[in-house]
């Protein structure tokens, strides 16, 4: 059983994304920028935003975060979205969800501009990806593409289980490992809330890309031996003797799980330190105009 | 076994948009308008945009065909395209592919309006579909879960595999049989020529849906008893007793799999008609801007 080490393929990434960019400095060209819009105090938010502000310096971006009170309007926002998309020194920016609910997330992810969109959340992103264009894939997606590639893990002709919908991991996941890429050409099996066997579908797996926010969900009976499990799950859940008062918890009973597996992603220092890694290369893509030209 | 009869439900269905139409023009309105475009002298292509016509005449639809020679330019492609972007009477339009060698497929999808791309191929109505908003779905798949809501199968929970992953069929079909949605919420494995054991996979299914373009490659033994089966396969295959030379066949072996369904589509007279049926669709949904407003 092999342990991946998302803390050491990301740090090794962010190492070369700053040689690349202290090279583009040094020929006297400009760095590239992330620009960061966040609404409001949610903690798990700020927290995010830092992480991303603190991983543009390690890859030499430069980087601004913009704030906005609870009670910034749709409109303000809008504004604002519409002048960084007009501006040649802003690569990507990204708007920190969720967002009150008096703003339409929807219509705020359609205002960015395709080019610049590093989150890969709009829909002509989406698309793109889906059919196999070349594409801002959003980053956890991303990220446990990038840790299959990096350890060698072989996926074509394997059956991959992916458990969860949603649109920014689990379908992209489905998508992108059903490809004819490397990795990909998986045969996918993608489970929701309402599939109704879980666990034989799981025993069936080569790879369990496992994506549902449900703390411990995937236990060791549901794993055959040999597979390959990647935990998406980054759940608090409180805890008294933990210094910031939570734990973040995986998806899998890693315990019981890790020893069955020839890979496995722990939580936390897996997939979650990948994600910031994806949208670092996301911005020195539309840095360099590598999607859309 | 009921055989699901593809042929009779397309006919509902444009009675169903006549009636609306002529409703529409008694009113005062103007009609819903289809321009097809079409490039070079294709035999099946010609059939296709023959069929859409005769569509449009059915549903009470205007409707034009722009012929243009196969030395067109992709410049001169663009420029009409342009122009029935702008056209506040054309609703929809499409190209009819395969394009001449010379001319970018994806330069000339990519270049129609998505507000009137009712084939469903630009990126921005395959995104929106993928993460379930408002779009135009392809025909294909569009039709197939006409079908499955008119005949009142249940897909919930059920195992849903789809075999092939082509843009225009297996992928969106993957993707709109788990969405959250009726039909839908199903369990879905899509299988490609990469997957290696398509009859076990196949075994454990409720529903298949067989879209590999490969003529009856669904056979008995890979089918459990009750499933349903969606035949998508249309290949041509030569018969010189046949009043066209060929014959349509599907990717099931029909005669030795219908006896083990509770439902299966036929070739012809399935998929097919529902296929032109969701296109119309597609234009009132155009006319009536539902999809983007």
């Amino acid at each position: 059983m092999q342990i991946i080490d998302g803390k050491k393929i990301a740090a090794e990434i962010k190492a070369e994304i700053r040689a690349e960019v202290e090279n583009l400095a040094a020929a006297g060209k400009r760095r590239p920028q992330l620009v960061a819009i966040i609404v409001g105090n949610d903690g798990a938010s700020q927290t995010y935003v830092a992480g991303k502000e603190k991983a543009c310096g390690e890859c030499g971006f430069k980087s601004q975060v913009l704030r906005f009170a609870d009670s910034v309007g749709e409109a303000e926002l809008l504004s604002v979205i519409a002048r960084l998309n007009a501006d040649e020194e802003v690569d990507g920016f990204i708007v920190q969800l969720p967002l009150p609910q008096h703003i339409s997330e929807q219509r705020v992810v359609e205002a960015i501009d395709p080019k610049k969109d590093v989150d890969g959340f709009h829909p002509t992103n989406v698309g793109r990806m889906t059919i196999g264009l070349p594409a801002y894939v959003s980053a956890t997606p991303a990220g446990i593409r990038e840790l299959l590639r990096r350890y060698r893990i072989a996926t074509s002709g394997k059956h991959c289980v992916v458990l969860g919908r949603s649109n920014i991991v689990g379908r992209p996941m489905a998508n992108l490992l059903s490809q004819k890429d490397t990795p990909g050409d998986s045969t996918v099996t993608m489970c929701h809330s309402r599939t109704r066997n879980i666990k034989d579908i799981c025993l069936t797996a080569d790879i369990i890309v496992a994506a549902l926010g449900q703390p411990e969900f995937l236990t060791a009976d549901m794993v055959p031996d040999g597979a390959v499990v990647v935990d998406v799950g980054t759940t608090r859940v409180p805890a008294a003797d933990a210094k910031r008062g939570f734990r973040l918890k995986g998806d899998v009973k890693f315990d019981e799980v890790a020893p069955k597996c020839s890979y496995i992603t722990p939580v936390p220092g897996g997939v979650g330190p990948m994600t910031i890694v994806s949208l670092m290369k996301n911005t020195l893509r539309a840095y360099k105009k590598e999607v859309y030209g």
